[in-house]
């Protein structure tokens, strides 16, 4: 007997059939006597729905209310499932953010959890309750409803597994785990059984996108496993685990890429302290999250400056920079947004050498040319043109031994 | 300067649109200098459309849950005023049931207020904010959300009034207040300026559908004055006030009518203690509502017995009585769906003889026959048959000086 968390996402809990659906799994996971926490999303679309009716009667919505509003769609999930629940005769109660008390920040939006007391779970779950938690939401310490941001559900479900020091934490989704790479774009991908957190936190990043990347370091720092699978099929998925836990161990794990970004070029930038903060500092300001950021050595005291911003702030960048370079006297700025960033992951880097290499014989072999490189303990990037990002993909796969063994 | 609490129905917030109106009504009493609490109700249309959701997954849903779906009703009004009132600059918050800290029982799906604390509301109006509260709502005391049945954000409205010692308690709606009679039927019907708590009782139990009775009862202990008026004039409605102050003293107020009734008589029952019970218990078991009650005295130890009940429950009534007839030995069973009950209501009828004398005298004059009378302290009811019912109101209108003054 384990106790199970279980976080459904809003294509799980779309209409009331699939909410349905919901009940069955749980009340199975519940009847094989498992003691059982739901986490669910709002309907998928409401949210979106709702921000679209906010907009109606405010150009930009208040942050403070706009989360009363987002928070309903949680709430109205949420007694659905428990009465469903309770109409086939399982004990079942739903409990809100602030009657779980996830006490978060004052950040309306994109709060963050500073503590869950949980006590009411734990009570209901001696009672062998089923216990249905509205995910994403949660209260500041003045009582204000609050959110968690995008995805907020995923590190819902993972803090409160911490916090009732679940067995695992279980991530229902419209994917049945995490793959070696994009099964649409490389048809050898195949399914992970495991991966580490560390692994997952760089897949997420660079494009996975199954994962709420904070949940992942949640689940990291209380050590909670998290099952990635999926709403439709009883197959397993993916356990994303400490990498000390037994598993699989490749030296790469996963091959991933992503087209969203652009490249921005400062020539000839004078080589004196202070000129990084100049670049930077404006972009900050702006809210542009800068990605790589490379510089090279030239002669005569100058320096070449190339970094990658979201392909959407493309143009607003380019413009500041054309700013920044006439002040701190760069020759010239130009950009590119054709461009992909490919990247190979895999904790067992650290204990092997000649990665980097093969990665780049392989490119090589294509005629692939990286215009970029960056490097961390378990993660090697790569920028190319955009539209060699499928076959750099496919062919990194192979290199690395990720292809479906027949 | 005054503290008012204003309250807007489903047909007041319908849609964004209409919500900024009322954004703009309360925007306009703020900036006369008055502090504005505003209570608001569902969307109309919204809480039946989740009771349908409900009853998608559930025959008969949990009445936790279901208060926990259609909580979320309000939520989304309050969010949406709020929201727009900040877009113009004011200084609002909206305020759940919760977080006002409105104590109810544990009676799920029809709670009573037990409590209101109301410090967040003091504190958010001793800063000058427009405080936005959603109605319908509260918690118990294990912090559970509940709600107060049908027309329970009227009560809330004038509860929270009290709660904060307000001037005044403005209900908005889609009439314009409270008139003599129904205007549909009676053309000469006008509004009142004021009327009292204990006429406000009487018209509300009798058809005039315009506030919860539950509410009136509330203003009267507090003495909370009560301004009905509509959302779509600027027109002064109709003050519900304490018979003492003031007021327009009539010896009738209004005039009612009441075709939802059926009427059920036991011919012959025996004259025999603990015979009463034995026909009324098992209408209280089936949950149906008796009204009027009449009983004559006849010859030989036996008695006739009348009474009426919603004309909905008018079959299972007859059903059940015919039981009864066989058990207590009474000589038949009949009954009659095509009766209308009519009412006049005065606190002047207190000071006033002939009130009753006049009625009958003017419904003799038109050859309507009275079936059954029934009076209290500030009403008198003659059921009829029921196609004289708009003729009765009209003819009592009249006769008792209510018609609109040319």
């Amino acid at each position: 007997m384990s106790l199970i968390v279980q976080k459904f996402g809003g294509t799980s809990v779309a209409d009331p059939e699939r909410i349905m659906n919901v009940a069955k799994r749980v009340a199975k996971t519940y009847d094989q006597g498992n003691d059982v926490v739901v986490i669910l999303s709002a309907m998928a679309g409401v949210t979106d729905g709702l921000i679209a009716m906010a907009r109606k009667v405010s150009e930009s919505p208040d942050n403070r209310e706009l989360d009363v509003l987002l928070a309903t769609g949680e709430q109205t999930t949420c007694a659905l499932l428990a009465m469903n629940l309770k109409s086939m005769n399982y004990p079942a109660q739903s409990l809100m953010g602030h009657q779980v008390e996830v006490m978060t920040d004052h950040c309306f939006g994109n709060a963050r959890i500073l503590d869950i007391k949980a006590d009411r779970i734990r009570e209901l779950l001696e009672k062998r309750h089923i216990v249905v938690v509205a995910g994403f939401q949660g209260c500041d310490p003045d009582g204000n409803i609050t959110t968690l941001g995008r995805g907020g559900s995923d590190t819902s479900a993972v803090a409160i597994a911490a916090a009732v020091k679940a067995d695992v934490c279980e991530i229902y989704t419209d994917v049945d785990g995490i793959y070696t790479a994009d099964p649409n774009i490389c048809p050898k991908a195949r399914k992970l059984d495991t991966i580490s957190y560390d692994e997952m936190l760089n897949m997420a990043s660079l494009g996975a996108k199954v994962l709420q990347i904070r949940s992942v370091g949640f689940a990291k720092k209380y050590k909670i496993p998290v099952h990635v699978r999926s709403s439709f099929s009883e197959e397993e998925g993916t356990m994303v685990v400490d990498e000390n836990s037994g598993m699989e161990r490749l030296v790469v794990s996963g091959v991933t890429h992503d087209t969203n970004q652009a490249r921005i070029t400062l020539k000839k930038v004078p080589d004196q302290p202070g000129v990084a903060a100049k670049i930077f500092s404006p972009m900050a300001s702006a809210g542009i999250v800068v990605d790589m950021i490379i510089q090279n050595t030239r002669a005569e005291g100058q320096t070449d400056l190339t970094f990658t911003v979201p392909r959407n702030d493309f143009k607003k960048a380019l413009k500041l920079q054309k700013e920044v370079a006439a002040d701190i006297g760069a020759e010239e700025v130009f950009g590119d947004q054709n461009i992909a960033k490919i990247s190979v992951i895999g904790v067992g880097m650290k204990d092997h050498s000649g990665v980097a290499s093969t990665m780049f014989a392989a490119l090589a072999n294509e005629n692939i040319n990286i215009t970029m490189i960056s490097t961390s303990e378990i993660r090697i990037s790569c920028v190319i043109e955009e539209k060699y990002a499928e076959l750099a993909v496919r062919v990194l796969h192979t290199a690395f031994g990720l292809d479906t063994r027949e």
